[in-house]
Parts: structure tokens; sequence; C-alpha cells
């Protein structure tokens, strides 16, 4: 049964009220399935289904959830509960339900660990947020350089069941440093009889624990790679992050850049985890800032007062001109963006996009030059339509150009191009269509210039 | 060495031409280094560098590249050469570049191929851009149903090195269908006698041919899959999609979702490798669309024309409030664009958001409010701050619920809520913006309705 069928099913049967056919049905569904289906349930029917679940099933589940969810399950249980349950988490997604934890369940927690988990713990919820540190899992599997592919094999059963992933191991020396890494695939495919050494790949990628976590992702996925290795400032190894933690982090980063690019601060909640707090407070900046952005636009309009009180046709075309150039901008402003941070485009690219971007804009400015000529010629006559075109033309060139160059400049001056954001270059390019807009007004109606 | 080290003697060698250190600094280099060094080159470095290499990692190479390149590459080589490649790449990549040849070229290629390995080709190139058959791969691992866990060990050395994976292993019955699956890990803790029946998951999750790519993306990293087997109409198993490929997806697929926020239609050429023709096409479609969004804007202005200029110190301030009423809009928007994109809000989560964002909208207002209240009180005194401030309240609040509303419905309508980008919101909000701010503007200064 598929996950529609079974959701249904399970709505179903909590109506219902039936425990027994609820837990009937839980046990079909996957961890990666229940988390999804809690998600969208308020928070009693969450903790009633997650007390249901077998303590393994229950923490493998809690790895999946929201951190919002998360911590409203973790304190509804009394602390021993909650100390089982952090003995089966996985390591890493143990460390970030602990770091959301109030004090005093920290420290209940860690009394009643093992020394061992209990070290594994702390040094893994040290790590600050957002670093390869705060993502990676102590639970990698390791061999001594000195073994052949036969005694490397039963070394792995011996000691791996509880690795993130036995697929890509790794060779250490006696000071914990990377010698080599040898995957599962080569070890299975080689005789038996051979080193594992003779197999190994020496020359291997690893991060340091500091590292944002975006480039760590980034690695990942350019060498499609199953795990990378992280190590300490010593060049010890201390952890690997697998390439699923590497999905994870490349969705929160890529929704953190669309909402840069709707001047939405970074959120680490779901949006439907969040407070309004929270929400206000990732909002309003921006908002407030770019007001003042917007009173250029206003300076603009009132200068050319007299201008527009002579000619009042050139009102009605105001936010279609200005409009239209800060949309352009926006567009140019976001292939950059996007472009830079996928790596598609370089600092260096710059004077060759700059070139392109001029030849589109001229075409895109033409081409909507063309569709309002016949309505400003209608609505104004030739004098308006030459005045309307012509400006278009122009804030349509301007704006683009102030789109793709501030992402540039931006990275330039070693600031986040995503703060170019559509809102931004719009306010920006609003300004200069006021004046470009007034400007040609002024000279091909033969105005005096104001003031 | 790490890759910009590598990278910047690779620059140094090709300055100082010298084939032999080139070819030495290319020896250490990963497939994906190459990639991502030459797509910043030019086509003829490209080509340079591509001949250098030996067979096997042109092959890997080439599969690391965009399309465009890819086929410059291709269209380099003669007719044999062109073949050979093909017989070394992966099945996917090799389908992917295939489909992108001129005919004759498509001809000669699979003249020139053995006929399984033709079959093959044909077959995986004959899926339709976007869906599942067009990004699976058709080497993938399987294991006959009755078979001991050393059997199966014996069997995948055997048949399998050329599998694109086989750490996810699948049992198929006499009829091509999915009987079960196993991980490589399984079989390798599992006793050699135990059969692998016994150790199979039989639930398994499998997609059709005809799925859209973002779905398979989706379903490998909710479920944290190595792999995802596809079938076809008939329920037989022809191929598996593998995480890095979902990774690629997932980040093909965020791309997509931000240029659409700023009104750009999809591209499936990088933005460098974009021609202009392609960018321009892209780019006017939307933007002159939008020009008759904001001609209501002008329509609005036009018909308030003497409370301007009874009153033209309103005039400075309408940017500022209709472009605040779009960029809450805009920020509303993508909130719930990017949430129901990511499966973080549903349809069904609508109406507690829409409470949630009454708040947040009349929080922002507020605070938006009492920053220009002392700027109109200074430009228009106390009847103008009132108005302005009242307006901006409104605005905000009229522009925020439009933003938020707007994807819900288009959801609803089964249409991409996607296409609730920034511009069109902030072009409706526009509109809105001025009518709310007229409107509070006559009513307070007691001037007549107009028209």
């Amino acid at each position: 049964m598929n996950y529609d069928t079974l959701s249904e099913t399970l709505h179903a049967a909590i109506e219902q009220g039936n425990s027994d056919s609820i837990k009937a049905i839980l046990d079909e569904f996957q961890a990666a399935d229940v988390a999804e289906f809690v998600r969208h349930e308020d928070a009693e029917t969450t903790l009633r289904l997650i007390s249901y679940l077998p303590l393994e099933d229950r923490a493998q589940t809690i790895g999946y959830l929201d951190f919002s969810d998360q911590l409203e399950i973790a304190n509804s249980l009394d602390e021993s509960s909650l100390a089982r349950l952090f003995m089966h988490m996985h390591a890493d997604e143990r460390a970030d339900l602990f770091n959301v934890l109030d004090q005093k369940r920290q420290e209940s927690i860690l009394r009643r660990l093992a020394r061992d988990e209990r070290e594994d713990l702390r040094k893994l919820a040290s790590y600050e947020e957002g670093t390869a540190g705060a993502i990676m899992t102590s639970e990698y599997a390791v061999l001594p350089v000195e073994c052949s592919v036969e005694q490397a094999l039963a070394h792995l059963r011996a000691t791996a069941p509880d690795a993130e992933t036995i697929y890509q191991v790794y060779l250490l020396d006696e000071r914990h440093r990377i010698a080599g890494t040898v995957s599962l695939r080569e070890l299975i495919l080689a005789h038996s009889a051979t080193p594992v050494s003779k197999l190994m790949q020496s020359d291997v990628v690893a991060l340091t624990v500091d590292t944002p976590q975006e480039e760590v992702a980034r690695l990942i996925s350019r060498y499609d790679l199953l795990a990378l290795p992280i190590i300490d400032s010593g060049e010890r190894m201390v952890g690997i992050v697998t390439y699923d933690d590497a999905m994870d982090v490349a969705e929160a980063e890529a929704t953190e850049d669309i909402h840069k690019g709707a001047t939405i601060g970074k959120m680490t909640e779901s949006l439907r985890g969040a407070s309004l707090i929270t929400l206000y407070r990732k909002r309003a900046g921006w908002l407030v800032l770019l007001v003042f952005g917007q009173l250029f636009s206003g300076m603009g309009i009132a200068y050319y007062e007299e201008t527009i009180s002579t000619y009042i046709a050139l009102v009605f075309f105001l936010p279609l001109l200005v409009g239209s150039s800060g949309n352009a901008g926006s567009q140019a402003a976001t292939l950059m963006v996007r472009g830079l941070a996928t790596g598609d485009v370089r600092l260096s690219d710059w004077g060759r996009l700059l070139g392109k971007e001029v030849l589109v804009a001229t075409a895109l400015g033409l081409t909507m030059a063309f569709a309002v000529s016949f309505l400003a010629m209608y609505r104004g006559g030739y004098e308006i339509a030459l005045v309307v075109s012509m400006s278009m033309i122009a804030v349509v060139i301007a704006g683009s150009l102030i789109g793709m160059s501030l992402p540039f400049v931006l990275n330039r001056l070693n600031l986040d191009p995503a703060t170019a954001s559509a809102p931004l270059v719009a306010s920006i390019a609003d300004a200069t269509g006021v004046l470009v807009y007034f400007s040609i007004a002024t000279a091909i109606l033969g105005l005096p210039a104001i003031n």
C-alpha cells in the first residue's frame, strides 16, 4: 500500500478512536511516513500516535520531525523515558534535539547516559549551528590500515552494525588521521586476500568541523559522494556527513535563498512551526529599510511636480514604467544570484554576461515599448507615445543592468549576493525609472527644467 | 592537493602551453574537478583539455558537463571516436547526450553500437524529458529470488561490476516484477547460508517511468534512499534513479522555482550556456503581461487625479505605500509558495495560516505606519500623517493577504502555485494600494468623490 492510501486509513481509524487498528496501521508505515503524517496533525494527535510506536521506531520517527515538534514530544516525556529515547536515536539527530532542550533536561539526560555516549553527545552538541560539525554523525565505519579484504569484511561485521553507512569506510593511522578510504563495493569485488591498502584511495576529500554546511553539501553533490569525512583542527577524523543529510541541507539552503530573494530573514523553523514573533521579526527589517529606498521615488516625483501637472496623462503611465523597470531588474538579479549560488556563474564571468544582458535588455525594452506605444498613442497622442516608448526602452535597460550588477558588486564586497533581493532591486530601479521617465518627458515635451 | 590549488597550477600550465605538465595535472583531478574547471574556460581550451583525457575519464567527465558543452565536444569528434565515447559513458548520461545530437549523428552512433547497447540506448532515450524514465539508468543490480547470502554475493561479483550501485539490490520474479529489495549492508551482516528472501523487504517503494522527476527526487529524499526502482506500465522493473541524480534534480527544481518567482520561464540550459534568444524568450512573456497588470494602478491614479492635484504632497508617499504593499505581499507569497513546494504546508493548512498572517501583517503594518508617520507629519502636517499611517496599515495587510492567498487559490485550481511570483503579487498589491490610499485620503481629507 502506498502512503496516500495508508494515511487515509489512518485518518479513519483516528476518527473512530480505535487504538488497536491505529497501531496496526502504524506498523505498516515507515518512520518517514509517520513523520510526514503527524506533521499535519495537531499536538494531541501527534503525541498519541508517537506514544503508540515501539521505542526503536519512535526514536527514528522523531529524527524526521521539525525541531518544534521534536521539542513538544520530548517535553511530554518524563526524564527516564526521554533518556531511553536518546539512547535509540542516531548520534547526529540526538545532538540536535539535545541542543533545543532546556538546561535542566539536558543535565538529567547527561546523568542517565553511559560515559561514552555522554562524551559523544557533549561533543556533537558543541559545534556551532550551520557547520559541518553540527550536521555530522560520529557513527562511521573504520578499518585498520593493515588488513586484508577478508579481515576487513569480518571487522565491519563485528564493529559497524551501528554505523550510519558501511558503504564508505575509512582507514585511520595511529593518530586518527585519514590514511585512505575504500568503498564496500571495492571490497566486495576484490579478492579476499588482497590487502585493503592496495584498494584504498589515499587522496581523500575531507573538510574541517567548522566548514559551513552548504559547502559540505556542495562537495557531496559535486563528487556524488555517499559520505564526506570531517576532521578537527588536528586533522583527526571526528565524523562523517552522509548524502541524505546533504540533501536536507541543500533543501534548507534553497529555502533560505528563496526567502532572502523576497527580503525574508533566515528561519530555522518551518513555516507551520514558526511563531508569530519569529515571522514578524524575519519580515519587518527589510520592509522598513525599503520604505526609505522608496522615498527616493517619491522625491523624484515631487521634483517633477510641474511636468506632471502640465501633462497629467504622464501619471497614468508611471506605475507601468517604474514597475517594468523593477520587474526586468528582478529577473536579471534573480538569474545572477542563483547562478552565483549554484556555481554556474563566477565573478570572472561578469564582463561576458554584462554584454549579453545589454542585448537581451534592449530586445526586451523594444518589445515592451512596442506593446505600450499603441496605448500611449490612444491616451495621450503622438508626443506622449514617443515619451513613453523611449522611456520604456531606457528604464528596462537601466533596471536590467542594475539588477545584474548588484549581485556581483555585493559578491565583490564579500557580502552575500542574495541580498540583491527582488524588492531591493525594484526599489532602486523604481527611483531610477522615475528620473529617467520625467527627464525624457521634460526633454521631448519641451518643458523648462523645474525649480 | 585540493581543487583550488590544482586549478591554479593547471591555469599556469595552460598559459605556458606545456602539454606534458597539463596532462600530469589533469591526472590528479577527479572527473568532477575537470568538469568544474572547463565549465569556466572557452570552447577551445575545453576541447583541448578533454582531448588529453584517457577515454574512460573523458566519458566520465562529459557526464558532469552541461548539455551545451557536451554537444560542443561531441560535435568536435569524428563518428567513430564519438561511438567509442558512447560505449564508455553511463547508460543514463549517454541517453541524455544522444537526445541532443542531430539525427545523422544519432543514426551513425546506433549503427556502431552492439545490439544490446543499441536497444538499451534507444529505450532510455525515448522517455520524455522531466520524467523518471529520462533520469533513470538501466545499470542496476538484480538477484534471483531463490538464493543464499553467499550465492547472492557471488552473483553480484560476477554480474554487477557495471551497475551504478550495488548497495541496493532488487529481487525480480520470472515476469521481471519486483519481489523485494535487499541492501548490501544486510547481505554483509547476515550469515552466509541465510536465504536472501528472508532478508528482503517486500514492500518496495517504486515509481512508474512517467512520474515527474521532482516526485522521484522528493521520495528519495523523504525515505533517505540510495536508489529508487522504476517500473513500466506492466509493473516490470526497467531502471533505478540514484540519490546523486535526485540531488541534481532537486537543485534544478529549486532553480526553476527561484526563476519562476521572478517571472523567468523554465530554462534547460545554464545561464552561462543560454543563448540570447532563449534568455529573451524566457523573460519577455511575463514582463509584457505584467504591463497590463500595472495599467490598473495607472487607472487608479487617473481616477483620483483631482485629489492628487489638491493635495500634491500625497504623490510623494505614493511609491512608498504601493511599494510596501507589494513587498509585504511578495514576502507572504514567497513563504507560501516555498512551503507548498517542500511539503511543509498543505492546502488544508490555509485557514490556520490565514489567521496567523492577519496578525503578523497587522503588526508589520503598525510598525511601518509608525516609521513613516514622522516623515508624513514633517512633510504634510497632521492630516497627511493620519492618511499615510492609516493607509500603510491597510495596504500592508491587504498586500499580505493577497500574497498568501494567491498561491493557495492557484493550487486549488490545479495550477502551479509558483505562478504567484513576486512581481505578479506586487502588481496586484500595487493597484489595490493605489485604491486604498486614495480612498482613505478622500475620506479623511473631506474631498468630494470624484468624476
